[in-house]
């Protein structure tokens, strides 16, 4: 992003002078290695300002064409809640303890669909994994029994892309959302990728740019960025590397805090994202314990993770059946270094314990 | 924007712990200074993605609490009048042949939405100035009228931010729509603006960012640039300073224009941006005139403004009543130089007087 605001050529990419033409071929080298890294091509890539514009927009442009019930789990984003919602009526499809949708709830999901609303969904959600607690969703199984069934499904690879391979060539989902923050890029840009010659309306409308498919002047330096970061982690080894280490942090994270009485790990204990960490801590609300740990120079949240420390329990926690009023999130990243690691293994027993110490 | 950047921090402002503390404050001073500049409170400035994201929110949130016809000219950019098209039934405002919505014309469409869908508009649009011919609208009589009669009005300032004083304070208009982007800010980032106490659904849901008024984590980075934009035009004269360069500039690049045999001035002639020329060329084609420019290193457009080099006469020029097909847009900014105007003026009229030669 530096060695491009240093050039100082700033344009219209749609415009055919020189310099319009020149921001053309930088946003669309942006644009080939966020395809690269998805196993996508380049026309399928719909760029956006973020996950969640991705998410309003494959909501819009499926129920548009034809509007209808949509499948949902309650542990889908809220950006996939909220959007579905306002669309049409919700078929819930059912989680286990672990926070996983398996191909039963999908047909459960299905059969309830037609028995209150006389029909398929129009829409199936399937997230790839799970932005709160890190459980990975059995991705492939879901989009083929959809794809089976001939309904559309759109998958939310916001918090697993750039984290675990995400190959949406083998995958052959409808849409599928991805933001470029969340693995290591700028926040304002994301994508909206859609299946090879599906024509969706679009949401944001009012000009021809992205092939027609979303209106509004490209953001050109976020594009840059999130290419940037895409080709980084496509780099033979990268993401594995970068995978192998989230995993030994968050472990350490997860067995230290483990060791601590009262403090219970949500999500998968096998198939989930490598940099996530969910804990349930018994007898102490979540937000002290966030700003002990943030006296110690160590960011966790509280809450669900879809905007705000909202005071509300986690809808994804309820979903699985587990007690949401007191969860920490915890994340590690590509900037994470082992004293991090210490750092919070060093303070988090003594945080809950003089928490905990208060209130006894 | 350089200066955040080399701070490190980056976090989501909706946390609360010291970074996102950080990142709030941030983004708050940013979200001031577009206050400042626009005369609003900060509390009425809704960050989008750009302009085209405010105005589709503005009809958006408008027309679900009360669907009905909307007014609009057809000198409006295609942001306005596709997302108004597809959101409702159009009762269009006449324009006059330099582009200008006359309150007449205000009272025509209410009275022809009356006739045809039983009611007033549920929402008329009036751009503060036009983008592509550069006119000034009538925007503080239209306001009133508008208020007078009881029907929300969404004022585009896109083209007119930044270039001329926009005091939206004193206009108290419902919803105004500005980009950054248009006023030396970066691409990516724009406003909504509301009236004072007035509550729209989102168009944007999932996430309770912005007061709960667009979805979606905040482009920080995109706001900071948008308020070190805005705050450098705020300061005393600033704006009056490039208003008159800009003014100067275009009036040489138009005096010169008009030498050339057959080159007419599109617009008003005096209620106008000061950046922004569009001229007809008699007997060319747009394209060649515009790739001769080129080679001489002046970008200017052909065709309609809204996204791409359209082959499609500019609605805006029909609606004026003038050929739309053979128009170029010209404009000067913050870093144009006079010797941009001498290189300009030097072969301007080379190259309309070639490409007419080979015709010939």
């Amino acid at each position: 992003m530096a060695d491009w605001e240093s050039t100082g050529v700033t344009a219209d990419p749609g415009r055919v002078h020189t310099e319009g033409r020149m921001v053309r071929v930088a946003l669309e080298d942006a644009r080939d290695r966020v395809a690269d890294l998805f196993g996508v091509r380049s026309r399928q890539v719909v760029l956006t300002s973020g996950g969640t514009e991705a998410i309003n927009a494959a909501v819009w442009g499926v129920l548009r064409a034809d509007p209808g019930p949509v499948a949902c789990a309650e542990v889908e984003h809220s950006a996939v809640r909220d959007a579905s919602a306002r669309s049409g009526p919700i078929a819930t499809i059912a989680v286990d303890g672990s926070g996983r949708i398996e191909r039963e709830a999908i047909d459960a999901a299905f059969a309830h669909s037609r028995a209150a609303f006389g029909r398929n969904p129009a829409l199936v959600h399937c997230q790839w994994a799970n932005h709160e607690v890190g459980t990975v969703q059995p991705i492939a199984a879901v989009v083929e029994h959809c794809r089976d069934h001939g309904v559309p499904i759109h998958v939310d690879a916001v918090a697993a892309g750039g984290h675990v391979p995400v190959d949406l060539g083998a995958l052959d989902a409808d849409l599928v959302s991805v933001s470029s923050h969340k693995l290591g890029g700028p926040v304002g840009v994301g994508a909206l990728i859609l299946r090879r010659g599906l024509r969706v309306e679009p949401f944001l409308v009012g000009g021809e740019q992205e092939r027609a498919r979303r209106a509004g002047m490209e953001n050109v330096l976020g594009a840059i960025g999130f290419g940037a970061a895409a080709s980084t982690l496509a780099a033979p080894g990268a993401m594995e590397s970068e995978r192998m280490t989230a995993q030994r942090q968050s472990d350490r994270l997860s067995q230290l805090a483990l060791a601590t009485t009262g403090v219970t790990r949500f999500g998968h204990p096998l198939e989930r994202l490598p940099h996530i960490v969910c804990l349930g801590v018994e007898g102490v609300e979540a937000e002290p314990v966030l700003l002990g740990l943030d006296q110690a120079g160590i960011a966790v949240h509280s809450g669900s993770s879809c905007s705000s420390e909202s005071l509300e329990p986690s809808p994804v926690l309820m979903a699985m059946g587990v007690d949401g009023e007191r969860s920490l999130r915890l994340s590690v990243g590509w900037s994470t270094t082992d004293s991090d690691i210490d750092a919070f293994c060093a303070v988090f027993g003594s945080v809950v314990g003089s928490l905990r110490s208060l209130r006894s």
